[in-house]
């Protein structure tokens, strides 16, 4: 099939572009980009010198194909409504933030800008797989995720369909690597302030606080969720804090996560008792789609700490909205996503 | 004054021996090291080339001097017991752990190991000055600090002080810098493995609790403490969410903290609307003795979050035991910690 | 076919794991490790966790394959010579150094150690497929590769080919990332150490410049070979500046490199006027097995700096490898090693 | 006296401040900036938080004051001319590049741009105590000096002064933190293009190999000066490749760098034959008015390598301006420049 990606010459944009250049099922048709219209895709995505000839074109001279896939917020389809671009492609997976949320109240609560009409909100499937694999298939409208929501999500998805009750918010510290910022240099992303940086620039209620609270059926006061930015390019490393109303054993835990991700292909559970690698840790997902979720227990039972890990360019967008273009036409799931990640990286 | 460093070829000694160098009312009178002795001090403390011709003594030289700085875990003062140094000098400064915590029991269930006798724990003074100025005049026996108590202490303080109840335990999160894990190559601190990592090494239960727990008249129980590693060398950054039984304004809580720190040398209160500084971050704080402390209040006014950012080896060891050291003999509490720390870096 | 690695707990073994498990036309068979013997391998590999149940086995329990790959000096096989390696497959590609140098005395001149025999050295073919190609195929014994040689190779070659004089020895500047060490813990790649680190650690004469006089056939006298750590886990950097007997045009050096590397799979020329990534940088090569090469020349057209960018586990070393080993039996060179990095990282 | 610093919202600037307000005999009177007038120095400079209370003033706000320093390209002084600086002071430092280069026909060939008027040239002094300590006394106008040229030219003084003769051009490597490129961010300092590069920027013809020429009184010809960019924020690392035209030995070489630089507080010699730390790193070196030099010489006595390191806000501009602001003054020298560097860091 025919996909072309509209803002690609972003960080997003280039992951879409590497992963569909190596997607069997996939023909890489068009790359739009409003600002490096003309210019070898591979200018700016230096990656892929030798793997593509394409050069982006501008929004408006998307042809009609089979699918296209918005990168995120560094090139929004300027110029391109989602109607233009449902008129050129049966299936469009939208990686920015405006299909997330159901609700237009909850959008413009969050950001404080104009939402997409309600019929469009109820046409969009949430693209993550594990939550709605049934909807998508076939689905011709799909949002991308948070970054972080992706982690959080899949690492409280077992407590929250067991219904394990907490007895104060689940405390999210969610750690951003630089990429997630977008390819758009500003101060804060400027290498001598970022570098080696610990900064916490949302200290509560992150945006991506409410795609989670959305996908486990919570109210967004059941979170308490803070960003912090840390040395790192790629990758997203969530902790969550849980204070449970009754105690559990560690088997509990364990038993749960295995039976939720026993069938899914890109969750992985990632909890030993020792080790430098017990824990998730984003620094050998880079590349991948993988999520890798895992716990720990202290002795009362009653403190239970939940752990996720994954690549932002990945299961965080990219990654993840090649998976959800797989669900939705019927491929295996895992085609073009089967990058195993470095180590040491 | 003369003084002398116990285990001076680690990170805390090396910074002990930098601050002595420039202490203006103290004389750096040997450095003890059982593995370099003989070599000079510059050989593992490069930066000191052309301050000092000192060469590492054996513990068994070490000669009476007017005061002993123990540096901590790397090189504990072998061969030389607590009575051996109280022998040589009538003041002793140990940056390790093991007078840090009041009584035996709770030693051992922290550290797993034998205490010193609870006579020596009675005898000797937690060593930050913020909490017990008045007990470090003329003290004999000072205990070091846990470098991530500092910041979480510091960060809780005023709200310990004030009262505030919680409804549920601080949740801590502690990251560190490599140099905090000391001198001593392993798996952990390899650089391949450590480069970038955000590993969370202590889900729950980091030893520093107890310090904190200790310092604010608090069960340990109310804290859950965790503690990552993440990319830098030196600096602590902490995060503390509080969750509080009564709401509060923005107000109050910067009055609160103030209040607390107004008369504090090495406290600075760090809690801007916006800006890309605006909250505590150790980036900025390598070679000081400054504590930068911060806090963020939700719209419910429930919702606290605390900040803390030092510089491990700085305010969070060797600095702190300057600064000890100073207050025991009578000094200024500032002499020899005036550096202002570098900005970029 | 089946194909074993010996020595597979470090960081080129667990490369040749990860590309073996996604090469499609080899099965892994064994994982050697004598430390790690009975652990899975996924223990010390994280990144394979899900990929591979293997466990490592003990190198006597080496059965028989098709083809033993032994990675480099992090384990060598132990209790394993070459004769029993031998003995185990028809094709034995050694990614260590012992059979790199043609000769025992220039072998024993660098390294300061006794040799394999002249006739082992004899039977085995360097295993740069872009220098012996025809020799590799069907060979029985494969030398691996020098991790900065390559790079300094097929930046130099095409001047070596085409016989363009120096006035004086090239200058090669070979800049290290952290795991071109190995994986054993010691001070220099201790984090608090090594992290931005700039460390000439070979100020002249390193041992890679044996491998790349004997590849271009000249004197080692003719280059300057000094080697540098810098901050990065993966990738080398090589420059080589060279001083001509006779001016050049930039296009003519185009040509050259145009024509020396038209039918290589793995060598793209990287030599823009402008932009960002305009000239080779290991940033964007980790994980692939391509060597980028670039060059810069000066206005008089005598002063021309060549440049060249690998990963030091792919292209450097087990990548290589992988390449010489289907070269030796008749693959599609590219087969399992299509992998295009990713950018930014 | 009462200095003040042009154009202090930029690293230089920072660190202007940041050495004024430590610096025992100087009081700073004002810092302009055209874009940050009226905000508090320490919203942009957060280390100095609780140094100074001083705002930014616009640069016509300027008084006369007995010294002004001008910080470099970042905000040069807008609006302010030479003579306007001259008449608001006795003493201008200028760390810009506009008087670096002693004649105008040098300067239009290397920054392509018109330069000051000759008879400025000629009042102005190179300002590097090293070379000029007589000319700076009582000079009124002071240039900058280039960050990469002071290393260069400490590495190469004591051959260019003993006459040694080179065999061809010496090849010199400056490997550049990121904080080289000024505070404005651009997409070259965005931390996911900047983060671990290992970037050849100038690959020949650096424009600093102008000051050095001048310095050396070389030719420009004499050198080959390339510029890479490595992952560091603070720091210059500078390999100079020579062959000379007579054998020289270790001994030899190591009195000819002790004799040149005997007397001088800020170049340490560091040049030994192991360890670590034999040779300079920048690592431990920020903050600090050092410039550590070193060298290794071949078995053959004809190959040379020399090192040198600093901090490029240091001795690199800020530092050195505050050194040749001492001796125009006739203060000592080291007046506040006395910190000794942080290990590890």
């Amino acid at each position: 099939m025919r996909v072309s990606v509209v803002g690609g010459a972003g960080y997003v944009g280039g992951e879409l572009v590497r992963l569909l250049l190596g997607h069997p099922e996939c023909q890489l048709a068009q790359v739009t980009s409003a600002s490096h219209r003309g210019k070898p895709v591979t200018m700016v995505h230096p990656n892929l010198r030798g793997f593509t000839d394409l050069r982006f074109v501008a929004p408006p001279d998307l042809e009609r194909c089979d699918a296209v896939v918005v990168a995120g917020a560094d090139e929004p389809g300027q110029g391109l409504s989602l109607d233009d671009l449902r008129g050129r492609a049966p299936l469009v997976v939208d990686c920015g933030t405006r299909l997330r949320l159901r609700h237009q109240a909850t959008f413009r609560q969050w950001y404080g800008t104009e939402s997409e009409p309600q019929s469009v909100l109820d046409a969009a499937v949430y693209g993550l797989p594990e939550l709605h694999r049934a909807g998508l298939a076939g689905a011709p409208l799909i949002s991308g995720v948070g970054c972080s929501a992706v982690g959080t999500i899949l690492a409280l998805l077992p407590l929250a369909r067991a219904g394990w009750a907490l007895t104060s918010p689940a405390c999210v510290e969610a750690r951003f690597g630089s990429s997630a910022g977008g390819s758009q240099p500003d101060l804060g992303s400027h290498h001598p302030e970022r570098s080696r940086a610990v900064r916490v620039f949302a200290p509560e209620g992150h945006r991506h606080a409410a795609e989670v609270a959305q996908a486990l059926g919570w109210s967004s006061e059941q979170l308490s969720y803070a960003g912090v930015a840390v040395e790192m390019v790629r990758g997203i490393s969530i902790s969550v804090r849980c204070f449970l109303a009754e105690a559990v054993t560690e088997r509990e835990v364990r038993e749960l996560f295995r039976a939720t991700y026993a069938d899914e292909p890109f969750v992985r559970l990632v909890a030993q008792r020792s080790g430098l690698h017990r824990l998730p840790d984003p620094r050998w997902l880079s590349g991948t789609n993988l999520c890798d979720v895992g716990f720990s227990l202290d002795r009362s039972g009653l403190r239970l700490s939940l752990f996720a890990a994954l690549d932002n360019l990945g299961k965080g967008s990219a990654g993840n909205a090649i998976q959800a273009l797989n669900c939705a036409t019927g491929m295996d799931e895992r085609t073009g996503l089967t990058f195993t990640g470095l180590h040491p990286l």
